[in-house]
Protein backbone atom coordinates (compact mmCIF):
# COMPACT_ATOMS: atom_id res chain seq x y z
CA UNK A 1 0.00 0.00 0.00
CA UNK A 2 1.62 3.39 -1.16
CA UNK A 3 2.43 6.03 2.16
CA UNK A 4 0.13 8.38 0.78
CA UNK A 5 -3.21 6.23 1.34
CA UNK A 6 -1.34 4.78 4.52
CA UNK A 7 -0.59 8.63 5.73
CA UNK A 8 -4.09 9.78 5.02
CA UNK A 9 -5.72 7.57 7.60
CA UNK A 10 -2.93 8.37 10.47
CA UNK A 11 -3.93 12.00 10.19
CA UNK A 12 -7.76 11.31 9.95
CA UNK A 13 -7.37 8.93 12.92
CA UNK A 14 -5.16 12.36 15.04
CA UNK A 15 -8.17 13.90 13.82
CA UNK A 16 -11.16 12.40 16.04
CA UNK A 17 -10.82 13.67 20.01
CA UNK A 18 -12.94 11.14 20.67
CA UNK A 19 -10.29 8.22 19.75
CA UNK A 20 -7.82 10.21 21.76
CA UNK A 21 -9.98 10.66 24.76
CA UNK A 22 -10.22 6.67 24.38
CA UNK A 23 -6.10 6.40 24.11
CA UNK A 24 -6.66 4.60 21.35
CA UNK A 25 -4.30 3.41 18.85
CA UNK A 26 -3.65 2.67 15.27
CA UNK A 27 -1.58 -0.35 14.96
CA UNK A 28 -1.70 -1.41 11.28
CA UNK A 29 -2.76 -0.51 8.53
CA UNK A 30 -2.87 -2.40 5.06
CA UNK A 31 -5.29 -2.55 1.90
CA UNK A 32 -8.44 -3.90 3.08
CA UNK A 33 -7.38 -4.12 6.68
CA UNK A 34 -6.58 -1.79 9.34
CA UNK A 35 -5.98 -2.82 13.35
CA UNK A 36 -6.75 -0.77 16.19
CA UNK A 37 -6.41 -1.07 20.13
CA UNK A 38 -7.43 0.94 23.00
CA UNK A 39 -6.23 0.31 26.93
CA UNK A 40 -8.74 -0.44 29.85
CA UNK A 41 -9.41 2.13 32.54
CA UNK A 42 -11.63 2.80 35.10
CA UNK A 43 -13.51 5.59 32.72
CA UNK A 44 -14.29 3.01 29.77
CA UNK A 45 -16.42 0.80 31.92
CA UNK A 46 -19.96 -0.39 32.30
CA UNK A 47 -21.69 -1.18 35.59
CA UNK A 48 -20.33 -4.24 36.07
CA UNK A 49 -16.26 -3.30 35.36
CA UNK A 50 -16.15 -4.72 32.24
CA UNK A 51 -15.02 -2.49 28.81
CA UNK A 52 -18.34 -0.67 27.88
CA UNK A 53 -19.84 -1.74 24.63
CA UNK A 54 -19.85 1.49 23.38
CA UNK A 55 -15.92 1.74 23.36
CA UNK A 56 -15.97 -1.95 22.04
CA UNK A 57 -17.95 -0.47 19.42
CA UNK A 58 -16.09 3.02 18.79
CA UNK A 59 -13.08 0.70 17.93
CA UNK A 60 -14.72 -1.73 15.85
CA UNK A 61 -16.79 1.06 13.87
CA UNK A 62 -13.02 2.77 13.19
CA UNK A 63 -11.38 0.12 12.15
CA UNK A 64 -14.26 -0.88 9.63
CA UNK A 65 -14.20 3.05 8.08
CA UNK A 66 -10.63 3.09 7.79
CA UNK A 67 -10.20 -0.54 6.28
CA UNK A 68 -13.00 0.66 3.91
CA UNK A 69 -10.97 4.54 3.33
CA UNK A 70 -8.04 2.33 1.87
CA UNK A 71 -9.99 1.52 -0.81
CA UNK A 72 -11.44 4.57 -2.00
CA UNK A 73 -9.73 7.63 -4.02
CA UNK A 74 -7.48 9.75 -1.88
CA UNK A 75 -9.73 12.49 -1.77
CA UNK A 76 -12.53 10.79 -0.43
CA UNK A 77 -13.72 10.60 2.95
CA UNK A 78 -15.58 7.80 4.42
CA UNK A 79 -18.20 8.17 6.58
CA UNK A 80 -20.76 5.48 8.57
CA UNK A 81 -23.99 4.30 7.19
CA UNK A 82 -24.91 1.43 9.88
CA UNK A 83 -23.48 -1.25 11.72
CA UNK A 84 -24.52 -4.08 13.99
CA UNK A 85 -22.96 -5.66 16.60
CA UNK A 86 -23.01 -9.15 18.68
CA UNK A 87 -21.31 -9.03 21.82
CA UNK A 88 -19.97 -12.18 22.33
CA UNK A 89 -18.42 -12.25 26.13
CA UNK A 90 -17.90 -9.54 28.51
CA UNK A 91 -14.75 -7.93 27.60
CA UNK A 92 -12.14 -7.38 30.31
CA UNK A 93 -8.33 -7.30 30.71
CA UNK A 94 -5.43 -4.66 29.92
CA UNK A 95 -6.80 -4.09 26.75
CA UNK A 96 -9.20 -4.52 23.91
CA UNK A 97 -8.31 -4.68 20.03
CA UNK A 98 -10.43 -4.46 16.56
CA UNK A 99 -9.23 -5.68 13.29
CA UNK A 100 -11.64 -4.73 10.42
CA UNK A 101 -11.67 -6.13 6.79
CA UNK A 102 -13.26 -5.35 3.92
CA UNK A 103 -15.79 -8.14 2.73
CA UNK A 104 -17.13 -6.05 -0.45
CA UNK A 105 -15.73 -2.64 -1.60
CA UNK A 106 -17.98 -0.56 -3.90
CA UNK A 107 -18.00 2.39 -5.60
CA UNK A 108 -20.22 3.87 -3.61
CA UNK A 109 -20.45 1.31 -0.84
CA UNK A 110 -18.13 -0.54 1.08
CA UNK A 111 -18.92 -3.94 3.44
CA UNK A 112 -16.95 -4.47 6.42
CA UNK A 113 -16.64 -6.75 8.95
CA UNK A 114 -14.79 -6.01 11.82
CA UNK A 115 -13.69 -8.84 15.19
CA UNK A 116 -13.01 -7.02 18.55
CA UNK A 117 -10.18 -9.33 20.85
CA UNK A 118 -9.39 -8.87 24.83
CA UNK A 119 -5.97 -9.40 25.77
CA UNK A 120 -6.22 -13.66 25.72
CA UNK A 121 -7.10 -13.35 21.89
CA UNK A 122 -10.98 -14.10 23.01
CA UNK A 123 -13.99 -12.33 20.23
CA UNK A 124 -15.98 -10.36 22.71
CA UNK A 125 -18.10 -8.82 19.78
CA UNK A 126 -18.46 -9.06 15.81
CA UNK A 127 -19.61 -6.23 13.82
CA UNK A 128 -20.68 -6.26 10.01
CA UNK A 129 -20.87 -2.76 8.65
CA UNK A 130 -21.32 -0.67 5.52
CA UNK A 131 -19.19 2.54 4.84
CA UNK A 132 -20.22 5.30 2.43
CA UNK A 133 -17.71 7.23 0.15
CA UNK A 134 -17.96 10.65 0.13
CA UNK A 135 -16.67 12.78 -2.60
CA UNK A 136 -18.26 16.23 -4.08
CA UNK A 137 -21.80 14.46 -3.87
CA UNK A 138 -23.60 14.47 -0.48
CA UNK A 139 -25.33 10.88 0.96
CA UNK B 1 -43.61 3.36 38.68
CA UNK B 2 -42.43 2.42 42.09
CA UNK B 3 -39.55 4.08 43.40
CA UNK B 4 -37.40 0.81 43.83
CA UNK B 5 -37.28 -0.25 40.31
CA UNK B 6 -35.91 3.49 39.42
CA UNK B 7 -33.14 3.73 42.15
CA UNK B 8 -31.49 0.51 40.36
CA UNK B 9 -31.58 2.05 37.97
CA UNK B 10 -30.01 5.45 38.66
CA UNK B 11 -27.69 3.47 40.38
CA UNK B 12 -26.77 1.15 38.03
CA UNK B 13 -26.09 4.37 35.95
CA UNK B 14 -23.52 5.83 38.30
CA UNK B 15 -21.22 2.89 38.44
CA UNK B 16 -20.73 2.88 34.89
CA UNK B 17 -17.40 5.04 34.32
CA UNK B 18 -17.51 5.43 30.69
CA UNK B 19 -20.78 7.70 31.12
CA UNK B 20 -18.84 9.25 33.78
CA UNK B 21 -16.41 9.93 31.19
CA UNK B 22 -18.99 11.14 28.30
CA UNK B 23 -20.73 13.89 30.85
CA UNK B 24 -24.00 11.67 30.00
CA UNK B 25 -26.79 12.44 32.22
CA UNK B 26 -30.31 10.15 33.13
CA UNK B 27 -33.19 12.77 32.15
CA UNK B 28 -36.12 10.19 32.81
CA UNK B 29 -36.55 6.95 33.47
CA UNK B 30 -40.51 5.56 32.94
CA UNK B 31 -42.22 2.05 32.49
CA UNK B 32 -39.81 0.94 29.50
CA UNK B 33 -39.31 4.03 28.21
CA UNK B 34 -35.84 5.85 29.44
CA UNK B 35 -34.14 9.14 28.24
CA UNK B 36 -30.36 9.72 28.46
CA UNK B 37 -28.43 13.28 26.94
CA UNK B 38 -25.09 13.88 26.48
CA UNK B 39 -23.40 17.36 25.92
CA UNK B 40 -21.11 18.24 23.48
CA UNK B 41 -17.26 18.16 23.86
CA UNK B 42 -13.39 18.03 21.28
CA UNK B 43 -13.02 14.77 23.26
CA UNK B 44 -16.58 13.14 21.16
CA UNK B 45 -15.60 14.04 17.84
CA UNK B 46 -14.88 12.37 14.51
CA UNK B 47 -12.49 13.72 12.09
CA UNK B 48 -15.11 16.80 10.77
CA UNK B 49 -15.77 17.62 14.45
CA UNK B 50 -19.62 16.19 14.46
CA UNK B 51 -20.33 13.46 17.87
CA UNK B 52 -18.53 10.24 17.60
CA UNK B 53 -20.96 7.57 16.45
CA UNK B 54 -19.35 5.59 19.12
CA UNK B 55 -20.89 8.40 21.62
CA UNK B 56 -23.99 8.36 19.88
CA UNK B 57 -24.44 4.73 20.09
CA UNK B 58 -23.17 4.71 23.73
CA UNK B 59 -26.29 6.31 24.83
CA UNK B 60 -28.48 4.89 22.66
CA UNK B 61 -27.55 1.93 23.77
CA UNK B 62 -27.39 2.49 27.55
CA UNK B 63 -31.37 3.94 27.04
CA UNK B 64 -32.58 0.97 25.38
CA UNK B 65 -30.57 -1.51 28.20
CA UNK B 66 -32.26 0.92 30.94
CA UNK B 67 -35.84 0.67 29.37
CA UNK B 68 -35.52 -3.01 29.38
CA UNK B 69 -34.44 -3.32 32.60
CA UNK B 70 -37.44 -1.23 34.07
CA UNK B 71 -38.94 -3.89 33.19
CA UNK B 72 -37.22 -7.36 34.78
CA UNK B 73 -37.22 -8.29 38.07
CA UNK B 74 -35.71 -6.02 40.58
CA UNK B 75 -32.72 -8.69 41.62
CA UNK B 76 -32.03 -9.18 37.21
CA UNK B 77 -29.38 -7.20 35.90
CA UNK B 78 -29.21 -6.67 31.84
CA UNK B 79 -26.59 -7.10 29.05
CA UNK B 80 -26.57 -5.77 25.15
CA UNK B 81 -26.73 -8.87 23.30
CA UNK B 82 -26.36 -7.06 19.90
CA UNK B 83 -27.47 -4.05 18.07
CA UNK B 84 -28.22 -2.20 15.34
CA UNK B 85 -28.10 1.65 14.48
CA UNK B 86 -28.65 3.38 11.19
CA UNK B 87 -26.78 7.13 11.31
CA UNK B 88 -28.98 9.69 9.73
CA UNK B 89 -27.07 12.30 9.64
CA UNK B 90 -24.18 14.10 11.05
CA UNK B 91 -24.91 14.96 15.17
CA UNK B 92 -23.73 18.39 15.55
CA UNK B 93 -24.69 21.17 18.13
CA UNK B 94 -24.42 21.48 22.20
CA UNK B 95 -26.14 18.18 23.14
CA UNK B 96 -27.29 14.55 21.65
CA UNK B 97 -29.80 13.02 23.66
CA UNK B 98 -31.87 9.48 23.04
CA UNK B 99 -34.45 7.58 23.80
CA UNK B 100 -34.58 4.11 24.37
CA UNK B 101 -38.15 1.91 24.44
CA UNK B 102 -38.92 -1.60 24.53
CA UNK B 103 -40.69 -3.04 22.05
CA UNK B 104 -40.92 -6.06 23.32
CA UNK B 105 -40.41 -7.49 26.85
CA UNK B 106 -39.97 -11.20 27.35
CA UNK B 107 -38.76 -13.36 30.09
CA UNK B 108 -35.33 -13.83 28.89
CA UNK B 109 -34.68 -11.48 25.72
CA UNK B 110 -36.36 -7.73 25.24
CA UNK B 111 -36.14 -6.04 22.36
CA UNK B 112 -35.70 -2.26 22.24
CA UNK B 113 -35.47 0.54 19.77
CA UNK B 114 -33.93 4.23 20.38
CA UNK B 115 -33.45 7.49 18.51
CA UNK B 116 -30.88 9.91 19.03
CA UNK B 117 -31.95 13.36 18.54
CA UNK B 118 -29.48 16.52 18.20
CA UNK B 119 -30.11 19.81 20.22
CA UNK B 120 -32.53 20.97 17.28
CA UNK B 121 -35.05 17.98 17.70
CA UNK B 122 -33.83 16.60 14.42
CA UNK B 123 -33.08 12.41 14.14
CA UNK B 124 -29.56 11.58 14.38
CA UNK B 125 -29.50 7.92 14.25
CA UNK B 126 -31.96 4.79 15.15
CA UNK B 127 -31.10 1.65 16.89
CA UNK B 128 -32.66 -1.60 17.15
CA UNK B 129 -31.40 -3.50 20.11
CA UNK B 130 -31.55 -7.38 21.73
CA UNK B 131 -31.17 -7.12 25.82
CA UNK B 132 -31.06 -10.35 27.95
CA UNK B 133 -32.04 -10.51 31.26
CA UNK B 134 -29.58 -11.86 33.50
CA UNK B 135 -30.60 -13.69 36.81
CA UNK B 136 -28.60 -16.36 38.31
CA UNK B 137 -28.38 -18.55 35.17
CA UNK B 138 -25.48 -17.20 32.14
CA UNK B 139 -26.07 -16.71 29.37
CA UNK C 1 -49.15 11.11 -4.15
CA UNK C 2 -49.16 11.28 -8.06
CA UNK C 3 -50.82 8.03 -9.55
CA UNK C 4 -47.22 7.91 -11.68
CA UNK C 5 -45.42 6.98 -8.76
CA UNK C 6 -47.89 4.84 -7.69
CA UNK C 7 -47.93 3.29 -11.03
CA UNK C 8 -44.70 2.39 -11.32
CA UNK C 9 -44.76 0.73 -7.60
CA UNK C 10 -47.38 -1.46 -8.37
CA UNK C 11 -45.62 -2.54 -12.00
CA UNK C 12 -42.55 -3.25 -10.27
CA UNK C 13 -44.11 -5.05 -7.35
CA UNK C 14 -46.03 -7.09 -10.33
CA UNK C 15 -42.77 -7.87 -12.04
CA UNK C 16 -41.64 -10.26 -8.81
CA UNK C 17 -41.85 -13.73 -9.38
CA UNK C 18 -41.20 -14.23 -5.65
CA UNK C 19 -43.71 -12.30 -4.11
CA UNK C 20 -46.71 -13.61 -6.98
CA UNK C 21 -45.39 -17.64 -5.62
CA UNK C 22 -46.18 -16.09 -1.91
CA UNK C 23 -49.34 -14.93 -2.82
CA UNK C 24 -48.27 -11.22 -1.67
CA UNK C 25 -50.16 -7.87 -2.11
CA UNK C 26 -49.75 -4.92 -2.30
CA UNK C 27 -52.47 -3.21 0.29
CA UNK C 28 -51.94 0.40 0.18
CA UNK C 29 -48.98 2.87 -1.16
CA UNK C 30 -48.92 6.12 0.16
CA UNK C 31 -45.72 8.62 0.23
CA UNK C 32 -43.15 6.76 2.45
CA UNK C 33 -45.57 4.46 3.73
CA UNK C 34 -46.44 1.36 2.25
CA UNK C 35 -48.48 -1.85 3.35
CA UNK C 36 -48.06 -5.80 2.21
CA UNK C 37 -49.60 -8.12 2.84
CA UNK C 38 -49.23 -12.22 2.62
CA UNK C 39 -51.91 -15.44 3.51
CA UNK C 40 -50.60 -17.99 5.63
CA UNK C 41 -50.13 -21.41 3.34
CA UNK C 42 -48.75 -24.44 4.27
CA UNK C 43 -45.93 -24.19 2.35
CA UNK C 44 -44.87 -20.72 4.07
CA UNK C 45 -44.64 -22.67 7.38
CA UNK C 46 -41.04 -23.19 9.52
CA UNK C 47 -40.44 -26.78 11.74
CA UNK C 48 -43.04 -25.43 14.00
CA UNK C 49 -45.71 -24.53 11.50
CA UNK C 50 -45.35 -20.81 12.02
CA UNK C 51 -44.82 -18.56 9.21
CA UNK C 52 -41.10 -18.99 8.33
CA UNK C 53 -38.68 -15.61 9.19
CA UNK C 54 -38.53 -15.93 5.46
CA UNK C 55 -41.83 -15.18 4.59
CA UNK C 56 -42.09 -12.60 7.22
CA UNK C 57 -39.01 -11.19 6.50
CA UNK C 58 -39.89 -10.69 2.77
CA UNK C 59 -42.92 -8.82 2.88
CA UNK C 60 -41.28 -6.31 5.41
CA UNK C 61 -38.25 -5.77 2.94
CA UNK C 62 -40.48 -5.40 0.14
CA UNK C 63 -42.79 -2.90 2.36
CA UNK C 64 -39.24 -0.79 3.24
CA UNK C 65 -38.23 -0.97 -0.44
CA UNK C 66 -41.20 0.60 -1.87
CA UNK C 67 -41.69 3.25 1.22
CA UNK C 68 -38.43 4.13 -0.42
CA UNK C 69 -39.00 4.00 -3.88
CA UNK C 70 -41.65 5.90 -3.09
CA UNK C 71 -39.40 9.14 -2.47
CA UNK C 72 -37.38 8.60 -5.00
CA UNK C 73 -37.55 9.71 -8.75
CA UNK C 74 -39.78 8.29 -11.27
CA UNK C 75 -36.97 6.72 -13.26
CA UNK C 76 -34.61 5.51 -10.34
CA UNK C 77 -34.73 1.73 -9.37
CA UNK C 78 -34.20 0.79 -5.52
CA UNK C 79 -32.46 -2.09 -4.01
CA UNK C 80 -31.92 -3.43 -1.26
CA UNK C 81 -28.26 -2.35 0.84
CA UNK C 82 -29.38 -4.46 4.08
CA UNK C 83 -31.67 -4.84 6.51
CA UNK C 84 -32.32 -6.29 10.38
CA UNK C 85 -35.34 -7.76 11.60
CA UNK C 86 -36.07 -8.51 15.33
CA UNK C 87 -38.48 -12.10 15.63
CA UNK C 88 -40.76 -10.97 18.07
CA UNK C 89 -43.19 -13.79 18.61
CA UNK C 90 -44.02 -16.77 15.90
CA UNK C 91 -46.49 -15.45 13.34
CA UNK C 92 -49.05 -17.48 13.10
CA UNK C 93 -52.87 -17.07 12.01
CA UNK C 94 -54.42 -16.68 8.52
CA UNK C 95 -52.13 -13.71 7.11
CA UNK C 96 -49.54 -11.22 8.25
CA UNK C 97 -49.07 -7.90 7.06
CA UNK C 98 -46.03 -5.59 6.87
CA UNK C 99 -45.94 -1.46 6.97
CA UNK C 100 -42.98 0.04 5.85
CA UNK C 101 -41.75 3.41 6.36
CA UNK C 102 -39.65 5.67 5.37
CA UNK C 103 -37.27 7.08 9.04
CA UNK C 104 -35.21 9.36 6.44
CA UNK C 105 -34.89 10.08 3.04
CA UNK C 106 -31.45 10.68 1.51
CA UNK C 107 -30.57 11.36 -2.18
CA UNK C 108 -28.63 8.07 -2.38
CA UNK C 109 -29.67 6.33 0.54
CA UNK C 110 -32.76 5.96 1.94
CA UNK C 111 -33.37 4.53 5.82
CA UNK C 112 -36.62 2.17 6.66
CA UNK C 113 -38.56 0.47 9.35
CA UNK C 114 -41.37 -1.74 9.18
CA UNK C 115 -43.23 -3.83 11.23
CA UNK C 116 -45.03 -6.87 10.27
CA UNK C 117 -47.98 -8.05 12.00
CA UNK C 118 -50.05 -11.32 12.71
CA UNK C 119 -53.91 -11.10 12.13
CA UNK C 120 -54.52 -10.41 15.17
CA UNK C 121 -52.28 -6.78 15.55
CA UNK C 122 -49.39 -8.19 17.06
CA UNK C 123 -46.12 -7.36 15.81
CA UNK C 124 -44.33 -10.49 14.97
CA UNK C 125 -41.25 -8.72 13.60
CA UNK C 126 -39.63 -5.38 13.67
CA UNK C 127 -36.99 -4.10 10.87
CA UNK C 128 -34.51 -1.14 9.96
CA UNK C 129 -33.23 -0.96 6.74
CA UNK C 130 -31.07 0.76 4.32
CA UNK C 131 -32.24 1.21 0.74
CA UNK C 132 -30.15 2.43 -2.12
CA UNK C 133 -31.39 4.51 -5.38
CA UNK C 134 -30.21 3.78 -8.17
CA UNK C 135 -30.20 5.91 -11.62
CA UNK C 136 -27.34 5.74 -14.12
CA UNK C 137 -24.78 5.30 -11.29
CA UNK C 138 -24.15 1.78 -9.79
CA UNK C 139 -23.73 0.96 -6.11
CA UNK D 1 -20.48 -35.59 14.90
CA UNK D 2 -22.87 -38.46 15.95
CA UNK D 3 -26.06 -39.66 13.62
CA UNK D 4 -28.52 -38.36 15.95
CA UNK D 5 -27.26 -34.78 15.76
CA UNK D 6 -26.99 -34.63 12.35
CA UNK D 7 -30.49 -36.87 11.76
CA UNK D 8 -32.56 -34.31 13.87
CA UNK D 9 -31.35 -31.74 11.71
CA UNK D 10 -32.57 -33.47 8.65
CA UNK D 11 -35.78 -34.23 10.25
CA UNK D 12 -36.52 -31.15 11.32
CA UNK D 13 -35.25 -29.18 7.26
CA UNK D 14 -37.78 -31.73 6.26
CA UNK D 15 -40.71 -30.05 8.34
CA UNK D 16 -39.93 -26.86 7.02
CA UNK D 17 -43.09 -26.32 4.17
CA UNK D 18 -41.30 -23.42 3.00
CA UNK D 19 -37.87 -25.33 1.93
CA UNK D 20 -39.76 -27.37 0.34
CA UNK D 21 -41.76 -24.75 -1.68
CA UNK D 22 -38.16 -23.24 -2.63
CA UNK D 23 -36.71 -26.66 -3.37
CA UNK D 24 -33.94 -25.73 -0.93
CA UNK D 25 -31.28 -28.79 0.19
CA UNK D 26 -29.64 -29.47 3.05
CA UNK D 27 -26.05 -30.24 1.52
CA UNK D 28 -23.64 -30.78 4.85
CA UNK D 29 -23.58 -30.39 8.30
CA UNK D 30 -21.06 -30.56 10.69
CA UNK D 31 -20.59 -29.55 14.40
CA UNK D 32 -21.00 -25.60 13.91
CA UNK D 33 -21.32 -25.27 10.17
CA UNK D 34 -24.02 -26.33 7.76
CA UNK D 35 -23.86 -25.75 4.18
CA UNK D 36 -27.66 -25.28 2.07
CA UNK D 37 -28.52 -24.44 -1.39
CA UNK D 38 -30.92 -23.30 -3.35
CA UNK D 39 -31.90 -23.87 -7.47
CA UNK D 40 -33.10 -20.62 -9.35
CA UNK D 41 -36.68 -20.43 -10.65
CA UNK D 42 -38.37 -17.74 -11.92
CA UNK D 43 -40.64 -17.84 -9.10
CA UNK D 44 -37.98 -16.53 -6.30
CA UNK D 45 -37.29 -13.44 -8.53
CA UNK D 46 -37.09 -9.70 -7.79
CA UNK D 47 -38.21 -7.32 -10.35
CA UNK D 48 -34.97 -7.30 -12.12
CA UNK D 49 -34.78 -11.30 -12.52
CA UNK D 50 -32.42 -12.15 -9.79
CA UNK D 51 -32.97 -14.43 -6.80
CA UNK D 52 -35.12 -12.16 -4.25
CA UNK D 53 -33.73 -10.81 -1.05
CA UNK D 54 -35.97 -12.78 0.96
CA UNK D 55 -34.91 -16.25 -0.60
CA UNK D 56 -30.72 -15.34 -0.07
CA UNK D 57 -31.97 -14.10 3.30
CA UNK D 58 -34.16 -17.36 4.18
CA UNK D 59 -31.52 -20.04 3.26
CA UNK D 60 -28.84 -18.02 5.35
CA UNK D 61 -31.23 -17.99 8.29
CA UNK D 62 -31.76 -21.75 8.45
CA UNK D 63 -28.13 -22.21 7.52
CA UNK D 64 -27.20 -20.55 10.82
CA UNK D 65 -29.85 -22.09 12.60
CA UNK D 66 -28.85 -24.81 11.97
CA UNK D 67 -25.53 -24.30 12.61
CA UNK D 68 -26.55 -23.50 16.00
CA UNK D 69 -28.80 -26.21 16.96
CA UNK D 70 -25.76 -28.62 16.28
CA UNK D 71 -24.20 -27.31 19.26
CA UNK D 72 -27.31 -27.61 21.31
CA UNK D 73 -28.94 -30.69 23.50
CA UNK D 74 -30.32 -33.41 21.20
CA UNK D 75 -34.31 -32.27 23.05
CA UNK D 76 -33.73 -28.20 22.35
CA UNK D 77 -35.06 -26.82 19.61
CA UNK D 78 -33.51 -23.24 17.81
CA UNK D 79 -35.56 -20.06 17.16
CA UNK D 80 -34.40 -17.23 15.22
CA UNK D 81 -33.67 -14.14 17.94
CA UNK D 82 -32.65 -11.67 14.89
CA UNK D 83 -30.20 -11.35 11.92
CA UNK D 84 -28.52 -8.99 9.93
CA UNK D 85 -27.95 -8.92 5.92
CA UNK D 86 -25.81 -7.00 4.05
CA UNK D 87 -26.30 -7.72 -0.01
CA UNK D 88 -23.33 -7.56 -1.38
CA UNK D 89 -23.75 -8.25 -5.37
CA UNK D 90 -26.87 -9.30 -7.23
CA UNK D 91 -27.58 -13.01 -6.94
CA UNK D 92 -27.76 -14.53 -10.06
CA UNK D 93 -26.98 -17.81 -11.91
CA UNK D 94 -28.34 -21.13 -11.68
CA UNK D 95 -28.36 -21.43 -7.42
CA UNK D 96 -26.86 -20.10 -4.34
CA UNK D 97 -25.46 -21.53 -1.71
CA UNK D 98 -25.50 -20.27 1.97
CA UNK D 99 -23.02 -21.53 4.63
CA UNK D 100 -23.54 -20.98 8.21
CA UNK D 101 -21.20 -21.04 10.80
CA UNK D 102 -20.98 -20.57 14.86
CA UNK D 103 -19.07 -17.73 16.32
CA UNK D 104 -19.83 -18.24 19.50
CA UNK D 105 -22.18 -20.96 21.19
CA UNK D 106 -23.77 -20.26 24.22
CA UNK D 107 -25.82 -21.90 27.06
CA UNK D 108 -29.37 -19.69 26.17
CA UNK D 109 -27.80 -17.60 23.23
CA UNK D 110 -25.74 -18.38 19.56
CA UNK D 111 -24.03 -16.24 17.75
CA UNK D 112 -23.45 -17.28 13.81
CA UNK D 113 -23.13 -15.72 10.92
CA UNK D 114 -23.27 -17.12 7.08
CA UNK D 115 -22.16 -16.32 3.54
CA UNK D 116 -24.25 -16.84 0.61
CA UNK D 117 -22.13 -17.54 -2.83
CA UNK D 118 -23.45 -17.15 -6.45
CA UNK D 119 -22.80 -20.69 -8.79
CA UNK D 120 -19.77 -19.17 -9.38
CA UNK D 121 -18.59 -18.64 -6.05
CA UNK D 122 -19.01 -14.77 -5.49
CA UNK D 123 -20.32 -13.82 -2.49
CA UNK D 124 -23.45 -12.45 -2.76
CA UNK D 125 -24.77 -11.86 1.14
CA UNK D 126 -23.47 -11.99 4.38
CA UNK D 127 -25.01 -12.05 7.57
CA UNK D 128 -24.71 -11.97 11.02
CA UNK D 129 -27.53 -13.52 13.61
CA UNK D 130 -28.61 -14.85 17.00
CA UNK D 131 -29.99 -17.79 17.61
CA UNK D 132 -31.61 -19.20 20.81
CA UNK D 133 -31.95 -22.42 22.66
CA UNK D 134 -35.18 -23.58 23.33
CA UNK D 135 -35.99 -26.85 26.00
CA UNK D 136 -38.88 -26.15 28.86
CA UNK D 137 -37.88 -22.58 29.05
CA UNK D 138 -39.56 -19.82 26.66
CA UNK D 139 -38.22 -16.70 25.38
Amino acid sequence: MDDKNKDRIVRSFGKQGFLRFLGAQLLSVEEGLVEITCPFSEDKTQQNGYFHAGVTTTIADVACGYAALTTMPLDAAVLTVEFKVNFLRPASGSAIRAIGKVLKAGKKLTVCSAFVYDDTGKEVASMQATMICLTSTRI
